[in-house]
């Protein structure tokens, strides 16, 4: 067994970089509660203030419409929580009257589906827009059904599992007019592509920190001037109210930090992962026969490539992968430990047997040419390996 | 002004212990997602459930009683969330015939106040008990509250302003013998006194991972067998659905070391702790004349002592205290920044001056002898100058 690793899956989780980990060290020895008004306090305060700045600057925002959460999920919770309560009589009872209407996609990351789906639960109406083969929502099916009853409209930046780029300023051109709020989650768009609130359009927008080389465990909301918002949390007075709970000093430093240097290396990360990314690409089409490239050709994520390998079976591939030291996977890591297809491949009407036997390769700092190279002269055997097994068993 | 340093304001937040400082930085170059198939994703995956069973043996628990979450803020919200949607139809209207009471009390920390609040604006009735001088509840009144209509009956194990540690284990009791369910935070308990959720008797228990020398931003929720429980943050599969969001892996790792140590050295610590109490509360009343201690004189935190300072202003005590590089503060460092006198103080029939003139120090594994003769010698003159300028003013 080759005592090789080959990370292939920073879109699960990327590891903290070099100056990150170092300020988040250095931050350890700073104890202070940021509510407290001693030193202490006051000194960490002042922190957790620089981080908001550095968080709102990578998606071109100002610091007040920053509020901190404890990561991705969080955040897209607490939008559609906050619909459910602008929808909602004193008596939590779902205005029948006005407006009751979500639109979505049909593939958001879980915590936006489920939370979709439980708003259904309680009575809104929900529309889950289809994909076309690329991952690309059809913008005449959004305004067809956006109206004057649609409260939000939750369109994904940057899909997960396939990398497909959507046009949310086209989205938010729809709904604006329609007078309906609207949300991106940017999760995996941030520090892969450019991300600003204003050309966006949005009046709310995800982020997570371990996504972008920082910490796990912190996250962030852009909450736009006059937009609505409920605390998820209630509690002490932090965030203005908004968020409670004592704050994260030391992950909000590393969280700010990591923005910073998102932004600042934005073009250069873009570049280096397109041509990884591209290298991989012909490399599987010229040693790989009959597989299937999925996501947009062009709309899509520099770092991100998921291949279909008819014929051979998801978790076989990412097993024999995982021996040989390389580390892909199926889909999301939120949804793994499940045995259904992707939704997300699904939706793009791949079948569902294609759909069990498509990989994520995904990329990031740490990865090489080498290690491009590596993945290329590694899988070409392991897919005929397991065609030929498929093929003796049926 | 001196370069001293003494930090007397644990309850509001704890350094890292050095062990899980040390544990936690090593835990960084981990970075696989707990939820990955691949090997990164199953060690960091072990390691997560390592730090659950160390953090359910704090509590006598076992470890699939334990939910991670952002922190005690989180865990006190997702219990009275569970309420209102167990109190609601399928329309989120509140059922008006069975359990829609909840009962807690009046001292409790923001975060289970104000989500009591918010159930009592969707039409719950909400019973908050008084408590008596030294800030315990009175049982017999729950008694007299307590019926086949409660839902919920929510009472602090300690309070993190004055200390004083209630009787759980009676609490359960009525509550469970009229059906209720039962929750206690005992955030400010851990590793300060016994916790034991079969001893206390309660469905749901609250725990913080930085009261207890562990870091920030992550928490735990205790939650009995067969007890109800519904997800606050909506999405993948993490905590068998209960709390999404990608794990925290260095987090939770902080957490269960810091849980561990905190069991290990729990009676060490009580005894240190009431050591360091027992020598400030006795040159306080030795050296400042009219002086009232607030809490429970036996039923207390031994870490926690409380004093209001007659004639002299909280906030003016906390800078002179500050300027002398004495770091503690007048109420939770979750309601500073508020005008409002103390709610807990308040809720011992302290009246708006007193409590306005009262500090609370907390002390923790950093305090030394020498720390508390210097907040002895230092205390006096300040007092001293204060209440001669507010006879001045008056």
């Amino acid at each position: 067994m080759p005592s090789k690793k080959v990370y292939m899956d920073y879109n699960a989780t990327t590891p903290l970089r070099a100056e990150v980990k170092a300020a988040m060290i250095e931050d350890f020895e700073i104890y202070g509660n940021a509510s407290s008004m001693h030193e202490s306090g006051r000194y960490a305060h002042a922190r957790v203030e620089g981080a908001r700045a550095a968080a709102a600057d990578l998606i071109g925002a100002s610091p007040e419409t920053i509020i901190f959460t404890s990561g991705g999920s969080e955040s897209n919770n607490t939008v559609f929580q906050t619909m459910r309560r602008l929808a909602s009589g004193p008596d939590g009872v779902p205005l029948r009257e006005g407006r009751a209407e979500i639109i979505t996609t049909a593939i958001e990351h879980p915590c936006v589906l489920n939370s979709a789906e439980y708003l259904k639960s309680l009575g809104f109406t929900v529309h889950f827009l289809s994909v076309d083969g690329d991952g690309k929502i059809n913008i005449e099916e959004l305004r067809s059904l956006v109206s004057k009853n649609t409260l939000l409209v939750s369109v994904m930046m940057a899909n997960n599992e396939i990398g497909t780029v959507q046009d949310i300023r086209a989205v938010s051109e729809i709904a604006k007019a329609a007078g309906a709020w609207v949300h991106t989650d940017a999760v995996q768009a941030a520090g892969k592509i450019p991300v600003d609130v204003d050309a966006l359009g949005v009046d709310y927008l995800t982020l997570s920190a371990h996504k972008i080389y920082g910490p796990k465990g912190i996250g962030a909301l852009y909450v736009r001037k006059g937009a609505p918002l409920f605390p998820l949390i209630h509690g002490g007075h932090q965030e203005e109210g908004f968020r409670a709970g004592t704050y994260n000093n030391t992950g909000i430093l590393g969280f700010g930090l990591a923005a910073e240097l998102a932004k600042r290396d934005l073009a250069e990360y873009g570049r280096a992962m397109l041509s990884l990314r591209t290298k991989l690409l012909e490399g599987f089409l010229e040693k790989v026969p009959n597989i299937k490239i999925n996501g947009h050709p062009v709309d899509v994520l520099p770092n991100t490539l998921n291949v279909s390998f008819p014929g051979a079976e998801g978790e076989a591939i990412l097993l024999s992968l995982d021996i040989m030291g390389i580390e892909a996977s199926t889909g999301s890591a939120c949804a793994s430990g499940s045995l259904d297809p992707s939704h997300v491949l699904m939706a793009t009407g791949v079948g569902p047997e294609l759909a069990h036997g498509s990989i994520r390769f995904s990329m990031g700092w740490g990865t090489t040419e080498e290690d491009i190279q590596y993945v290329i002269d590694t899988v070409p055997p392991i897919i005929s390996r397991l065609r030929a097994m498929s093929t003796v068993k049926s």
